[in-house]
């Protein structure tokens, strides 16, 4: 691994993270929820690097979705509080943290999970309640009856957890309501549950949701142009760079990020400096009809969706202008 | 890493080559194209040990995307001859392969890419020839000058490459007219430019692409459900390995492997057990209208895209029906 102190010296392509802006994108989120009111989502970042920079500006409690992300958070330290926002049905790599001494809570929706938790030697759970999104979580009103199994099983039930995954693009105008549904329902579970965990909530419903008694958002820390489409406080902090590796006089310059560089499920990165015509694999074309573009040019391209991005690099390179300030290893990919 | 020696005991997502299926595809190419005939691209795979078992039928010389799939091949002892399929402005990492007696080209499309080889302490390129896919490559017109430039540079010219990567999908009637004319354009720069080499082709054209002395596919030995819509002799080898960790009364189920187990370029992967709803980054929801799937089963779902799937993972696990037969790294990832 090179040691680069400038742009001009990383190799390409290379995830970027501007520091300046990831610094005010922290700070919005902490005036908002402060401490562990905010369980930042490590699924968003997958490094305990950048991770450490939240809990120094106070989270310390964390949520994940991948039993390795936990491992990591563990292992880095940052096990204050983990939880899996996730359902796993072979729990004992969890349950060996639990025995280190690291505090770690999991998801159950049903009998499997919860037997699986406890089999792992996990001891604390949420009940998941699905609230409007198809994918986990139990039904409202089986959401005793999981809580009560869970005990049963001599777990420790700290509350609720469900996230309204599919209000986080809505209409600002349709938000705030269509929230205050989904987490009636989440409520409701609560009210015949108990504890004091109501965990929810994402970068896209973090100002509305006032129910949740922490919110699990990562994304906003770094953002995404998808993200970046909601009329919100946090900004764009990262790019992956390219070089400029040829040029055609028909119009085009090629890139060499291509999409192996890139989460494509949200469609083409973004090209600032102008029409991005389609990504290859180790290549982006970019439409360059005044000719602008010269072999050996620099261009940052900003993905559609930041985790499946993150999840393809093996480090962030921090800069502050054209200077690289840090670098931040992605120490929590793969399962 | 678990030993493990059934399906039922790997970790999930997971993904999967059928050996069967890859040993037939990996025969019915070789019938065609054997020995030098195919320089496997080993962008597709990204695994040394895969790479070994194509040098076992004969295939030794390779190409690849990236520097770091040069390298790893090279240290894998698979450098009797490397190509880089693609333009680099800092060469040092290649030249310090030729350094050590790996016979490594690398393309060239311009003064720059050629500067960067010679800067660089490459001995040998391709000059890369645009035949109708707007990406690398220089007018077939500029072939020469290329060329020239580079044997000033002192670098030997082994020949062009160019590859038709717009004509993989065309239809099987206007294929092979599609693809001479995009190869008339190479031929014409190789009559300029001389060398033993006409480098092109790919999995969609390996079958109809007789003017190249050897075809960079590598695809065909694993498939996806892209190139499974081609009539060919290939079959789907390759799949990711969910569980299912959460059942709803509501019709659906919900998969371990998520979209960041997936290359997505190409959209949703396939559930050959039914209709796949959606996919977010940790889970995969399948419609299960009939209330089929329960908690635990496990679930095989096809990548749209090989090559950005690969890429997401570290290791396929080789299965032939439930027993697992072998484990090969994928240690050519990242650049």
């Amino acid at each position: 691994m090179p040691d680069p102190s400038s742009i001009a010296d990383l190799p390409t392509p290379s995830l970027l993270v501007e520091r300046p802006v990831f610094d005010a994108n922290v700070a919005a989120m902490a005036a908002v929820h402060p401490g562990p009111a905010l369980r930042p989502h490590v699924k968003a970042f997958k490094s305990t690097a950048l991770a450490g920079e939240l809990a120094a500006v106070g989270h310390h409690h964390f949520c994940a979705a991948t039993i390795r992300e936990v491992e990591g958070m563990a292992a880095a330290g940052l096990g204050t509080d983990l939880l899996l926002a996730n359902e796993v049905l072979d729990a004992r790599r969890l349950g060996a943290l639990v025995e280190q001494g690291h505090r770690v809570t999991t998801a159950v929706d049903s009998e499997e999970t919860v037997r699986a938790a406890a089999r792992g030697g996990v001891r604390e759970v949420l009940v998941d309640v699905e609230v409007g999104m198809p994918r986990c979580g139990c039904d409202s009103a089986d959401a005793g009856r999981i809580a009560d199994l869970a005990r049963v099983a001599g777990l420790e039930v700290r509350g609720v957890m469900g996230y309204e995954g599919h209000l986080m693009m809505t209409s600002a105008d349709k938000k705030a309501g269509a929230v205050e549904a989904a987490m009636a329902r989440l409520l409701a579970a609560h009210d015949v549950v108990g504890g004091d965990i109501i965990s929810a909530g994402g970068t896209g419903t973090y100002a509305v949701n006032v129910w949740a008694t922490e919110i699990q958002a990562g994304s906003y820390c770094l953002l995404d142009t998808d993200y970046a489409s909601l009329d919100s406080p946090f900004e764009i902090a990262v790019s992956v760079l390219g070089t400029i590796i040829s040029v055609s006089a028909k119009g085009w310059a090629v890139a060499d990020a291509g999409l192996k560089a890139f989460g494509m499920d949200h469609g083409n990165p973004t090209w600032p400096g102008g029409e991005l015509f389609y990504c290859s694999d180790e290549h982006t074309t970019l439409l360059d009809p005044d000719g602008v573009l010269r072999v050996g040019d620099r261009v940052r391209l900003h993905p559609g969706h930041l985790d499946p991005t993150v999840a393809r690099h093996e480090q962030f390179w921090v800069v502050d202008g054209d200077d690289v300030v840090d670098c931040w290893p992605i120490d929590l990919r793969h399962w």
